[in-house]
């Protein structure tokens, strides 16, 4: 016997044209009835056929995410968020890469996002990246994590805070030569990287210490930079007391590096991150913890409702989420 | 102007017909004339129509990705490997996690892959989980992570000789009462943890050491579950000497449960984990390195190839690839 829509309505209590917007995806559908219709159509294995909904919505279902990485920790944990809801509301997350940093041939996303993806959520791309206006020119509903472009919404942390509150918890320990890590470079234009070391200068000149670009490095977002970054530093002749490093994962590197060079985080010298990575604590890392899956679960929740309200792009604001200092031991007064 | 079939073939030197053929991952296109097909279909922006060549294939384009876990190392790391191999080939990934840990509703993936996709990528889904036989009921090409089922293909490393190269390093630094941190129960049939279990079971009866259940506890594969584990171990009246842990991010857990009861890994306990996750080197932990973006790369392979061949599950074996040892601090002498 095959299952109908008529079945489902039956079943659900609902019209069949109920049914139809429900497991489409469209508007004027409330949420519980939505999620009657789903789990009625579960049960009962039903299927709305994928080309007679795109047929009859213009709509595919999916939602594109598009990203630099998959395997770190922050885009993983901004994946599992969204993921999570997108899930909830019936659509398909359908993943894209744009970092060739593992060897592979990366394509342009924006032609293989076109037919393919009602909506795109773009992770951590700079806003000036050629590909990201290349997404925005297809005209579909977009949603930014981790940047801001403007009349793009997007889920950020204030960065800028983030920045001068882990490198005035420096300063109020007594601390006046601090050294800062960054990824790849600070003066690119609105990115959290940028933000960050606005923030780190900030507090440096409300504080009237010297911004000394030669304890600047880049460890690049990873365990090894970050290493190698914390390397370069130690053996600078007028060596920092303190260092602001703009991610936890290049905190850890940056702990190996003092180990090997036989100093202890805190004691020799102190070091925060930004994150709150799963084994921040762990590793007794002083950091800016970041609500990482939340931003990716409001951002997937607000271009959702971009979706269903058909608003593009517009009516939605740049949201900033709070960020937290958590003080361990990486950090102690300056000797 | 519109760019059409034709002036991708005359572009590439080739037929419309293998233009058609090369961008729906169709078989009889040599890798060569696919990769030049697909670069003249970028130079040009020109897109296939997913409806025209979905009628035209009876194909989506698509590979489902059916996962427990998408933030957790191992998992990313696998998504990453995957990812590369899927995009290189012109695939679109569809990525669907199974897991209610994050408490978001999960509906069943059967249902939402149906249609959806043209083939299946199943990460670390226990072989008699009811899921994955409602999946290979669908009667597309399947391909296994981290676990077997008789009849479909797919990649593992041998768990048992992995439990047992880590139980026997524990065994020839004089170890003989030595403990297991596993992840939920060692005896659900045909996983990594079963297999790992019986690899730590065999190395102890070769060297004729007592099996003590009562040393073995779980920790549910995180973090915070192993340093529960251990404490729990720790506080056990005869605890042991060495503990074999099933996975580096539990190992990590453990670490912190040793260091909170003022014990030292290596010099109090030696502990030896499964992973080599990225910050094992930093946190000096011995333990039983696969190579997890390998893993992800050869299963999806293998699955294109069953695609283009149109072998549903058969012909393809399951495939082993190879671990290895890695001695650090964490493992020392008995004392």
């Amino acid at each position: 016997m095959t299952i109908t829509i008529r079945d489902v309505a039956d079943a659900a209590g609902v019209s069949t044209a109920t049914v139809s917007r429900a497991l489409r995806g469209l508007a004027n559908v409330d949420e519980q009835t939505r999620a009657r219709v789903q789990q009625v159509a579960v049960d009962l294995d039903y299927v709305i056929s994928p080309s007679a909904s795109r047929l009859a919505s213009g709509r595919t279902g999916s939602i594109g995410v598009v990203t630099p990485y998959i395997a770190r920790w922050f885009f993983a944990t901004v994946l599992s968020g969204v993921e999570g809801v997108l899930q909830n509301a019936g659509m398909d997350l359908l993943l894209m890469s744009v970092s060739s940093a593992d060897g592979h041939l990366r394509l342009p996303p924006a032609p293989r996002l076109r037919r393919r993806v009602d909506a795109v959520l773009a992770i951590s791309l700079p806003p000036d990246d050629p590909q990201l206006t290349e997404v925005l020119a297809l005209g579909m509903p977009t949603s930014l994590i981790g940047t801001q472009r403007a009349g793009v919404p997007g889920v950020t942390i204030d960065d800028v805070q983030a920045g001068r509150m882990a490198t005035q918890h420096l300063i109020n320990l007594g601390h006046t030569s601090i050294g800062v890590i960054g990824g790849y470079q600070v003066d690119a234009l609105h990115t959290a990287e940028h933000d960050r070391y606005r923030g780190y200068v900030q507090a440096m000149q409300t504080a009237n210490l010297p911004v000394d670009r030669n304890r600047e490095t880049y460890g690049y977002f990873t365990v090894t930079g970050g290493e190698q970054a914390m390397t370069q530093l130690l053996t600078h002749p007028n060596r920092p007391t303190a260092v602001f490093v703009m991610s936890d994962e290049m905190a850890f590197g940056a702990i190996r590096a003092m180990r090997a060079h036989g100093l202890t985080p805190g004691k020799d010298i102190s070091i925060v991150g930004v994150d709150n990575h799963d084994l921040a604590e762990l590793l007794d890392l002083s950091t800016v913890a970041q609500p990482v899956a939340d931003m990716g679960r409001i951002a997937a929740e607000s271009l959702l409702v971009q979706l269903r309200t058909g608003a593009a792009n517009s009516g939605l604001e740049s949201l900033q989420l709070p960020t937290q200092l958590i003080v361990r031991g990486s950090t102690a007064p300056v000797a």
